[in-house]
């Protein structure tokens, strides 16, 4: 592979989209041209890459055709607006929105189910799923050897970056007001988030499931290729900038050797395990780090088949970012 | 009930103390004197109670034969230093520290268990449960007629109120520090809380598990009188100021009716259901309210016999001093 392709990001302007950027600079994808691309109202801003102040182009006029493979890193919305330019061009598309059905655009993390990638029809389309998807998939992927996971149990605490610059503005916003004994007006999340926990990280459905709730199960038995698999999915926004932290309780089918899971968990490259006398956590811990940290490994109070963990995952980088860019180097490594 | 008993407050100073000493002003227990106590460092101080400042005495030279009623709302060597002296004096106990022996000491919630009050021998000692457990048992207890629950997995998000005063000024300092730029030695925690979500609250034991999440456990088992529950609880530290928010997921054994639960948790007194196109939180919510709130109630994606719910409850007011209060009422009923 020496030949270089031309890249672009549609949302760069965007927290998710500024990590991309970012980490298409660090690893060796042997990219051409890049395009920064974004909403008309971003034009004119600049994306920081290679040393240089890329310009920030309009997504709405960007041909296509000049480049091969397009990240898709802005709103659904987005997505579903320009993905059927992108593959009239012929471009690989990696999309983070998640908006895409998953027979049209499979949902992959490298380290779980590479296969999925390996008989792809052009144009290659491939989705990377939400951060909590990542950080979940690669745990349960390192245990699939040493454990038969019948039931997932979590409670996902999302960090407020999962909104986008706009959640991580407000939260600063609104603890600098109640430190100063100001009265704010809550904007993004339509209520006080400092120093609060919400219940619930977007809009539930008429049973009461959140949208991000539907989309992790759903790329969980993707994933794992486990469409039976039984999840209980808990999604709530926590008053953390950066990093997801997961409490994960899993039902398995006979007593866990705990040896096994945590030498298991300590060979996977992705992950991180963190010793018994201590616990890993976002801030100090995962933000700003490539690999998933899982510490709290332990066993059931009255259920030997049961185990229980802690997840601490940089949402933006890890979660998103590094696991589109993984993607893009699978898709070149097989379709280029 | 004409006469009135002369009262103790051990830990008159601390958050729960101080909610321990309104609550006795605001509610109809037949108070006499109030005597307000703690360690020698706090005497000095003084407790507001019924428009006067009370001095706070030191417990360590207090004569308890001049009360009929201590509350220990200090540390559980506090408890373990002074309960003799308090039972020798023929005193009625209420014990919030959760470091007596069941045994000796019951563990209960007015709206769970009063039956385990009537037949208590002399002197009457009674632990009230830790604000999990009472804000978890008056949900599960409303809950008991509608759906016959085999497993709970709980993640309790806890307030840094659960760590006293100390919890409390730490996390205002750190974020503050954060706020403008400086750096800070972390105290309490033993890391940064602010803006952070801490995987555990207290040193776990060596197969992992947490001082509370075995007394929640434990306390649970007790009040439901169901030694055979299977409970997966994972208490984590949340950089909020106060209230419990608890993500809760109970597999029961058939599909849920989720019209009868909603119906039984709006019956039941001490809570108040929040209609399903709102949540509730501690924040705005549940924090200085009597009562608990439940939210987000709704069956599995995937199991109809899965019941999941958000729970937001005030650690300090309602899970320890309403419900110690409560409990002082009901021994006096039956003992007085």
């Amino acid at each position: 592979m020496t030949h270089s392709l031309d890249v672009a990001v549609v949302g760069a302007t965007g927290s998710v989209g500024e990590a991309l950027v970012q980490v298409l600079e660090e690893r060796k994808l042997p990219v051409g041209t890049l395009h920064a691309l974004a909403g008309a109202d971003s034009v004119g801003q600049t994306a920081s890459y290679k040393g240089r102040n890329l310009r920030v182009r309009d997504v709405q006029a960007f041909d296509f055709s000049t480049v091969q493979l397009v990240f898709f890193a802005a709103g659904q919305s987005v997505t579903a607006q320009f993905i059927d330019k992108a593959r009239a061009a012929g471009c690989m598309v990696i999309d983070l929105s998640g908006g895409l059905p998953p027979e049209q655009a499979p949902r992959v993390v490298p380290e779980v189910n590479p296969q999925a990638l390996e008989h792809l029809g052009a144009p290659y389309v491939v989705t990377s799923p939400s951060s909590v998807s990542v950080a979940l998939g690669c745990v349960l992927a390192a245990l699939r050897q040493v454990v038969n996971v019948e039931r997932i149990n979590l409670t996902a605490c999302l960090a407020v970056s999962s909104r986008g610059r706009e959640g991580v503005s407000e939260l600063a916003r609104q603890t600098a007001e109640l430190l100063n004994g100001r009265a704010f007006e809550p904007q993004v999340f339509g209520r006080q988030m400092a120093f609060n926990m919400l219940a619930q990280v977007d809009q539930p459905d008429l049973q009461g499931h959140g949208l991000l709730e539907k989309r992790v199960a759903g790329e969980l038995k993707e994933l794992l290729v486990e469409p039976k698999l039984r999840m209980s999915i808990n999604c709530i926004q926590a008053p953390v900038f950066f990093g997801d932290s997961l409490s994960l309780s899993l039902q398995t089918t006979k007593a866990v050797d705990l040896a096994k899971v945590c030498d298991a968990l300590q060979r996977a490259p992705a992950l991180e395990c963190v010793e018994f006398e201590d616990y890993p956590t976002v801030v100090g811990d995962a933000v700003g780090q490539d690999v998933i940290y899982v510490g709290r490994v332990r066993a059931g109070l009255d259920d030997p088949a049961e185990l229980n963990l802690w997840i601490a995952s940089d949402n933006v980088r890890k979660g998103a970012a590094i696991n589109a860019v993984q993607l893009a180097e699978l898709l070149i490594k097989h379709y280029l």
